[in-house]
């Protein structure tokens, strides 16, 4: 793959902002606090959700939010994706009515909130899902988690942000952040539908926590491993013992622990090269959430 | 106060499990995860949203949740929260047909879903409001710290997990943890409201970051002070400081920083008695997300 890579810009303006405030001795002092801001997505006509994002790649976001909650299926023709700045909108076309449409049209009136179906909806797309049983070498994740860790980042610049890199080999090909980690994995699935970037040797890595959430969509994605610094929630581990899904948490210096898919691993890595925990090494010790 | 503190059981074995994997040597390794479930909350037959919850208190998730959604006033009668386990279903009744009922009936017709709808009164419902101005002492945020740190938790057992306390003065009431950071406030507010607890003279302290949300939904329950040792977002910011809420982030060891309110704060910690931050002191660092 030649692609180059797409990586956070902590210079863009529009993502960050100085806030004067005072420190624990009453001193006045400034410092530099990531943006937040909604983004309402819609599917042609209808209007599916509202995000509250940093407002990089929306359209990203707008595509891989839909792929991801099984609204809008890889077979659906996308004619377009309209970003209003002003009204802080985005809206995916397709050629045709998509199924979630007429679904949501029926189910919201007797339902009230899709939010329920939408889950549902997600969980029935897992059923039957086998990820791919290729070999991933451990000595891998530790090149890209040293990598991830020292690329310049909006983490860097004002903490309180989440970060997801989609990775091929020893590769970072798309590193996105968020104030939501959801959403920054909803970018990286819309890039990757919008540059035909197949799944299936691919690594997703993660800094925030392996919850259903998060299993779901690496599996809806059919990406076979995710790695994470942080920890583990049970169903999240069900799901991933279910669909195949090589899931590595509470990776910090030497230390990682995996607890599905196992099997797929190669333990290539020596490990007295690697260095322990050390803050200074990390992405300032991933302390957001 | 005399009311006996409600703190994390870590000892309840419904919120978490030992599951086996390996470690970066190869090594077969158990360790205990927390659980996460779907909650599904209705305010009388109305089904309004799916929760991802670790399980526990799910009447008081469900109360607060409506509460700080602006779905149930605090004038509505409430008759009965009725928990099935079984069906993974909380239902909170009241006398009459709430105003979010008539609402949600008419508006998912139009939209398709309530969250765009229910963000939108979220916000309407901070206009014109005004936190109490009564001074707060800063040395209270070392105690308060010091014991929520020191105290048994989920957190310290599985990691993955957010705590939030209510606390006034020097003292811990209500200390909640859950797999959402949102769901920990919104528990909090539900035990607040049953027990008929006042805001204006309490402190929330979370372990999870300073967004709008968190702000709305604090500055909502009428609590005129939230601190974290996570950062801000500038949404968050701006809204904390529309209601006057006292904004206090990045909270280690003798460090913070306030950016909303500290016109509030009296500073009568002698800051040579705080020890820097030290990860042996604090509640593991509270890497999660």
């Amino acid at each position: 793959m030649t692609m180059t890579p797409l990586l956070p810009n902590p210079a863009d303006p529009r993502l960050s902002r100085a806030v004067e405030g005072i420190d624990e001795n009453g001193q006045s002092k400034s410092i530099s606090v990531i943006e937040e801001r909604p983004l309402t997505i819609y599917l042609n006509s209808q209007e599916i959700v509202t995000a509250m994002t940093i407002g990089d790649h929306p359209e990203y976001l707008a595509l891989g939010f839909l792929l991801n909650q099984g609204m809008l299926k890889a077979s659906d023709q996308v004619t377009g994706i309209d970003f209003d700045e002003e009204l802080e909108v985005v809206v995916v076309r397709t050629a045709g009515v998509t199924d979630v449409e007429s679904k949501l049209e029926k189910k919201t009136r007797t339902s009230g909130c899709a939010v329920g179906t939408v889950f549902g909806d997600m969980m029935a797309g897992l059923e039957g899902l086998s990820l791919p049983d290729t070999p991933v070498h451990t000595s891998t994740f530790y090149d890209l988690s040293f990598q991830i860790n020292h690329t310049p980042s909006l983490y860097m610049e004002t903490g309180a942000i989440h970060g997801t890199a989609l990775c091929q080999g020893r590769e970072v090909l798309a590193y996105m952040e968020d104030v939501g980690r959801h959403n920054a994995v909803d970018k990286i699935a819309g890039w990757m539908h919008l540059n035909n970037v197949p799944a299936a040797d691919k690594i997703l890595y993660t800094t925030g926590r392996l919850t259903s959430e998060m299993v779901i969509k690496t599996s809806l994605m059919g990406i076979p491993t995710l790695i994470s610094r942080s920890g583990f929630t049970a169903w999240g581990v069900d799901i991933a013992q279910q669909v195949g899904l090589t899931l590595i948490g509470r990776m910090r210096g030497k230390k990682f622990i995996c607890l599905s898919g196992q099997h797929r691993l190669v333990f290539d890595q020596d490990l007295s090269q690697i260095p322990d925990d050390n803050k200074k090494m990390q992405r300032k010790g991933a302390r957001n959430d």
